[in-house]
């Protein structure tokens, strides 16, 4: 469902068919990195399309010809942080938490959607729409994927059946977000403080004990 | 260290030497107030002195009169934040936590870690002295009333004594916010969802299997 809404409003599509437009496409791109860049910077209620303008170096106009507002060019930008999810299957679970610590500390600069949580936490009260559009497009294929690799695993007889997979994702998820987003600006976490933590989660899920 | 700083900032203390000045402390209370719901409201940036002092009810020269400026104001109101850390020690760590959850769940207008929180994190990118300040304040007592509860269940050997109890701090910490931040607002969550977390992670720190 989302994939879908996503590809449909992927406009880099559209130009592969205008001819003599690549330039558009080009323009285009630019234009939504910046605002996600600037997403991130300054926030929601502090962006501007002038501000995007100016850091793309192009016109107001180039802008205002594809998104009517504001509004529009943020959804736009956070279509595209749909793309980068990864896909990992390891075959066993463990293994497959590890590599997604991995993959989402890897400082990847697509990786907007760890740059664009605190900002859309911290102005989701005041913008509900645009915070669960972002988590519809940023969050839900990710935690989809998620349960799918726990199901997968219970499956397997690797961990739990009675577990609820989103259960697994809070504490997963949210021991790396607040180890990352808040308890590394007190004092620097330790090196393998992923793998501390997942094979803390592992002893807490696996069948074997 | 914190504590003593609180108490020196404590301006109820020093009102009460002051006869015939009941009123100002009120106001003063009135004032620290607002500005911890305008912050949770409306955010750090969006704040402003004018719109406290409408809210308050009292005019901007009673706020001048003590705080000259919005940071300064801004700190007085994140030093009260500190005093509502609840002490629970049951005896028993898997008891201590839901208790915590608990106790971090009841709607208490106190409790202004949780409200504030998002604010902080969205706007600590730019304001990183204002971020550490919250984070000294509010988190910094409990992370490390958490830790002495994970250390005097390791001592009473309820959990594995190789465990560095930041590591349950963040698995618990994590799994509470994720779920009450973000996930809740995707999808209710399961009302018993903080005990099916302290049960899981429970598994995953408990000596006997």
């Amino acid at each position: 469902m989302e994939m879908e809404k996503q590809m449909t409003s992927d406009d880099s599509l559209p130009d592969k068919g205008r001819p003599g437009r690549p330039r558009s496409a080009e323009a285009e791109q630019a234009i939504l990195n910046t605002t996600l860049d600037m997403l991130a910077e300054v926030g929601i209620e502090a962006l501007s399309i002038e501000g995007v303008a100016a850091a793309a170096g192009v016109g107001k106009t180039t802008i205002y010809r594809r998104w009517a507002s504001k509004e529009e060019l943020i959804v736009a930008a956070i279509r595209m942080v749909q793309v980068d999810v990864p896909f990992i299957d390891t075959g066993n679970l463990r293994d497959g938490l590890l590599a997604l610590a991995h993959a989402a500390q890897q400082k990847n600069p697509r990786a907007a959607f760890e740059r664009l949580l605190p900002r859309f936490l911290g102005e989701g009260a005041t913008r509900p729409a645009l915070f669960r559009m972002y988590l519809d497009a940023a969050l839900v294929p990710r935690i989809e994927q998620f349960c799918s690799m726990v199901e997968r695993a219970q499956a397997r007889g690797e961990i739990r059946s009675d577990l609820d997979p989103m259960i697994v994702f809070s504490l997963f998820g949210g021991a790396l977000l607040s180890g990352w987003m808040v308890l590394d600006k007190l004092s620097p976490l330790p090196p393998d403080f992923a793998e501390q933590a997942i094979d803390t989660l592992w002893r807490g899920i696996r069948t074997t004990p």
